[in-house]
C-alpha cells in the first residue's frame, strides 16, 4: 500500500468516501492511506452510519486532519479492522508523547471527556473504505470537542507519524499471512 | 465471542496452538479468548513462525501471562490483525497505567529495550488462532527481556483488563458491520 | 439473530426487499427475521426475479403472511438456502398439522394445486435479502391460488411457530459451525 | 451435481467421510450424492463431533440407509445447510407419506420419541462433507431408536425419492442464484 | 457454462456490459460467453477503465467481433484471469494459424505494432463481466488499428474457434477442481 | 509476486509440491514463482491428480525444466487459471519463437502428437501450488513425449523468458483489479 500526506487542504463533506476517490484526487492507483487537513460539514444524507443517521448526528468540525483509505478488498470486516487500528494507532502515538486525560471506547478518543475523532469504515463494490477525522480547532462542533491544537500537537508532523507506522504495521501483516505453517 | 480468565496454571508447550484446543480444555464452544498463567516452552518442532525456525529461535520463559483465542472463520488476515490488536490494547493499557520507556515495534512490545512478549496468528482447516505470551518473569530467557513483575503489574489483574477490553472491542466491530450503508 | 412477529400491518410493494429496512422500521440492528401481515402489490419495476419480470408476472394478494428476513453476509448461496429452508418450514408445520392435499415444488407450495406463497432471494452490497409471502386471503390474485384462512390456519400464530423453528434451527446451524473436526 | 442409489451394501465406520472417498469407491467425479445400505459402527477415533467425543456417544446400528455428499466448495455454511435440507427432506417425504407421530428436533428425527437418523457436516481443505445414516434395523443401537423397518417404508424406494427430491431443488438454488437482480 | 454465436449485428456502447445482458438479450441463464459483430461506440460516461477515462481515450470501432461473457462469481480476481485467457486464446489461435507480425502485451494484442482489440473485467453485484471487441474493420478509429479483414481472417469463423476452445478450457479448470488431492 | 531461475540442478519427486517449499529451499518469503532444471520422478504415493492416480500413471523423465510457484491465497480457482496461463504462455512463447507442428489440449502441449509437459495445481491450507514440468531430454519417459533439446531451444534462456512474461502479466492483472468501476 502507498501512503501520502498531502498539504493541500481538502474540504471533507462526505462524498470523498466513495471507491476510486485516492485515485481520482491524488492519482494513486491501489491500496492507499492519504492525509489531508481541511473543513468537515457532513449532512445527514451523506452518512453511511445508521445509528448516527437515525440520531440526526450529521458531522461538522471547522478544521480536522482527515485520513482516507481505500483497500481493494471484498473483507468488509478487513476493513473494520483497518479502521480500528487507525485510531488506537493515532491514541497510542499520543499516549506516547505523554498527552493525558486521554481515553478511548471504541473507535472514538477523548481528551478530558471531550471527542477528538470521528470515523468509519463502509465498503463499495470494489473496495472497503475508511475515513478518521480528527479535530484541529473545534469552534460550532455539535458536541463538546477538543483537537490537535488544545493538546499541542502539530497536524502535518503528527500525520506523517500515523501514516508512516500505520504502513509499517501493514507489512508486517503481509508478511504474517506468508510465513506461518498452518495447524 | 467469549472470555475467560482461568487461575490455573497451564503450560503452553506450542501444542495448545490447535482447534478446539479451548473447548477440550475449557469447555466453551465457539469464538474465544482465553487467559492463563504459566512458563512456555516451545521446541522449534512445534513452531509456526518460519523465520524464527530458520533462524532457530525457540521460545522459552520460566512464566507468562498466556492469551489463547480462536475464531471459527475462514479469513486468515483477520486473525492476523486480531492478533496485533492484542498486542497493542495490552501495550497501550500500560502506556494508560503510567509504565515508561515502553515502545512497540510491530507486534514485539518493549520495556528499555528488553522484549515483553511473544504472539503469533495461524490458522487450521476451521478457524484462525493467536497467541500471544507476555513474560512474567524472565530468569532463562533466551534474548534480553523484561516481564510484568519488573512492571509492577499484576498478572491476574491485567489480564482481565485486556480481555474486557478486547471483548468490548470486539462487540463494536461485529455492530459496525451492520450498521453502515455501503458506497 | 433475532426474530420478531409485528402485529402492525404493513403493505409489501418490494422496496421493503432492501438493506437496513428492518433496522430502520423495527429498530432491530443486525441478522434479524420480521413477520408482518399485509397486503402485497408489487410492480414489475420493484421484482427482483428475472424469469417472472420476463413472463410479465406481478405479484398480488389483498392480505399475505410476509417474513422478511437480512443476514449481513457476503454469502449469497447461503441466503438462498435460508430462503428454501424458510419455506419447506412452514411446509412442514403444516404438513405436521395435518392439513392434507399440500406438496411443494421447490420454493412453492400448493394446497390442492393452487398456490399458497411467494418467495426470493436476493443480495445487497452488504447482505443477503429473503422474503417469504404466504397467502392469507385471496380474492384478486392473477393466479390460482390458496390461503391460510382456506386451511383454517391462524396466521399470527402459525408466524410465531415459524420463526420460532427457524430461530432454533439457525442457532444449530452456527453451533455445528465450531463443534466439528475437520478431514 | 450426480446422484446415484447403490444396491452393494457397504459398511460405513466414518472413515468414508474424507474427500474424494465418492471418486475412488464409486468412479463419479465432483459434487454428489450417493446412498448406500449397510451397518454402521464408528469409534470414537472416528467421530468428528466434539459433543458426542466428549460425551463418549459412539455410533452403531446393526443397518442403515447411509447418505455421503461431497460438494468441493470452501463453504462450510453452506455444507451445513445441506446436511439440514438432507435431513428435513427425508422427514418431509415421511410426513407426506402419512407416518405419524414423527417429529424434528434440529437435524434429529424421531419416531415416538425414538431416534431415526444420525447426521454430520464436516470439510476437507477441498470440499464439505455430509453424512446422513438412518436407521433401517435398530437391534444393539446404544439408544432408543426406531427404523424404516418398523415404520415399514423400503429403503431402496425411499431413498431414490430422496435423492431425487434434493437433485431437483439443487438444481432450483443453482438457478436462484443466476436470475435474480441484485438489491 | 454456455457458448453462442449469434449472427445478427449488434452495436457496443458499453451498456451491454452488465448484469444480466446476456439472460435479456439472448435469453441464456447463467454462466455464457456470447459473440456477436457490430460497430462498438463508447462514451467516456460508459467507459469502466479508469486509466482510459483519465487519458480521454473513448473506444469507437466501425466493425468489431465482440465477445461478451457474464459469470455469476464473487471472484473478481478469477474474472480477471478468464478476460486475460480469452485475450490470450485468440492470440494463440492467430499464432497457430500462420499469422506473422502478431505480438500480445498483456490483453493487447498487435499486428505489425497496431492494435487489434480492446479488452476490460468488471464486476456487478452479482457477477464478473468481460468483453473483448477485436476490429474487423478499422475505418476512423482513434488509434492506429489493424483487424481481421486485414489478416484476412473471417469473423464468424474465428469466433466460433475462440468459443470452443474457451469452453473446452473452462470445462477442464472445473474438472480440475475437483479432482486433485491437497497439500 | 517474486521470480527466480535458480541453475542449481534439482530434482523434483512430488514433495516439493508443498506450502513454503519455495521459502525454505530459495528463501523468498511471499508469492513466487521459480524455475530450476532437474530430473522427475514421482511415484503414485506422491501425486495429487486422482485421475492419474487411478490409471496408475506416474511421471518420470530424466531431465525437465520445472516451474514451481506458490500463490498466498485461499482461492484454488485462481490457482487452476495460473497453471493454465504458465502452460499457455509458454505454449505462446515456442508458438511465436517459430516451432511448428505443436499443439495444445488444455494443460497438455503437444510436438508432433507426443507430450512435452506435465502440469498441477493443487492448494494447501495457506496458499495455491502449481507445478509445470517442460521435458528437456526424454530418455525413458513412460509414454510417446518431445523435450526442450529435440526443439532446440535452450532450457535456461526460456525458463527466463516464461518468468519474465509472467511475472508481466501479473502485475497487469493485479492492476486490472484496482482500476476498473463496477457495474
Amino acid at each position: 500500500m502507498k501512503t501520502l500526506f498531502c498539504d493541500k487542504p481538502l474540504k471533507y463533506d462526505g462524498t470523498q468516501l466513495r471507491p476510486h476517490f485516492i485515485y481520482q484526487e491524488f492519482k494513486i492507483l491501489g491500496d492507499a492511506l492519504v492525509a489531508f487537513e481541511g473543513p468537515a460539514d457532513v449532512a445527514l444524507d451523506h452518512m453511511v452510519d445508521l445509528e448516527d443517521v437515525e440520531k440526526k448526528a450529521p458531522i461538522y468540525s471547522p478544521r480536522m486532519l482527515h485520513f482516507l483509505g481505500e483497500w481493494f478488498s471484498d473483507n468488509f470486516e478487513w476493513g473494520i479492522l483497518l479502521q480500528h487500528h487507525l485510531v488506537a494507532e493515532f491514541y497510542e502515538i499520543l499516549l506516547e508523547s505523554g498527552v493525558s486525560s486521554l481515553s478511548r471506547r471504541g473507535n472514538d478518543v477523548y481528551f478530558q471527556d471531550r471527542k477528538l475523532n470521528v470515523s468509519i469504515c463502509t465498503r463499495s463494490p470494489v473496495s472497503v473504505l475508511v475515513h478518521v477525522g480528527i479535530n484541529i480547532e473545534t469552534e460550532g462542533t455539535p458536541i463538546p470537542t477538543s483537537g490537535l491544537n488544545e493538546l499541542g500537537v502539530r497536524p502535518a508532523v503528527f500525520a506523517k507519524q500515523v501514516l508512516e507506522r500505520f504502513e509499517r504495521d501493514y507489512n508486517i501483516w503481509k508478511t504474517a499471512r506468508v510465513k506461518v505453517l498452518p495447524r
